[in-house]
């Protein structure tokens, strides 16, 4: 086991910082396709959410619920989809994803669906900014 | 608010019973590409994880994890995918799925990407029965 937490470096490179929580880092993808963000949680070595102790599991629901309603509220979501997947990036990390009838992979699920889209820079510091202001 | 809780038709048809935890029905789904557990809230008009107060949402995510060891155990599976999406049968379902390097659908997730594939009948029970006990 490593002593210390640091980010997978494709997570780093797909995303960018949005806020930190009591136990999870949050970050924005960087595909403008859909509001997306990844919960991960700052624990050397954890993959499952098995491989989190109980009180821990409840800690990252609770961020989890209190990440959807703010990716809710700030974007209007008609489903929220949640995610632990991990077989390309091991690391453990949640995707929230705001989904909408007319996003490019409704009904389907987001990964690999459709062709990443890059954010306008205002459009994605708006996002942002109004996730922080819900988030603290 | 309906005052009572019902399997939605489309769950119920694509997937067996295996056990009843305090909250969720536990039900395979008969797809033997993927030994692919759901977790059913037995809670009237539930769609988002964020419908659950706080108390049920920590029963949900212990069952969750209750059923992965499960199913990491009797499966010797070497990624376990969790996913609450419900883009296309709204009734709040959590995806258990136990994943393999050598499924149809490695490295993506398995919504969409193979043919359904039929268990044979001792293949399915003999999978039942490991689980069921496990989890009681």
């Amino acid at each position: 086991m490593n002593a210390t937490f640091s980010l997978n470096p494709s997570l780093e490179a797909d995303s960018v910082p949005v806020t930190t929580l009591s136990l999870c880092d949050v970050r924005l993808m960087m595909d403008a396709s859909y509001p997306w963000l990844i919960l991960v949680p700052r624990l050397p070595d954890a993959i499952e959410i098995i491989d989190l102790d109980p009180e821990t599991r409840h800690q990252l629901i609770d961020e989890i619920a209190q990440v959807s309603h703010a990716l809710r509220e700030s974007t209007g979501a008609e489903k929220m989809n949640v995610a632990a997947l991990g077989n390309q990036v091991a690391q453990l990390h949640i995707h929230v994803i705001a989904r909408f009838r007319n996003d490019p992979a409704w009904p389907g699920p987001v990964w690999g669906a459709a062709d990443r889209k890059a954010y306008g820079p205002d459009e994605r510091d708006r996002l942002i900014d109004l996730l922080v202001g819900r988030l603290g």
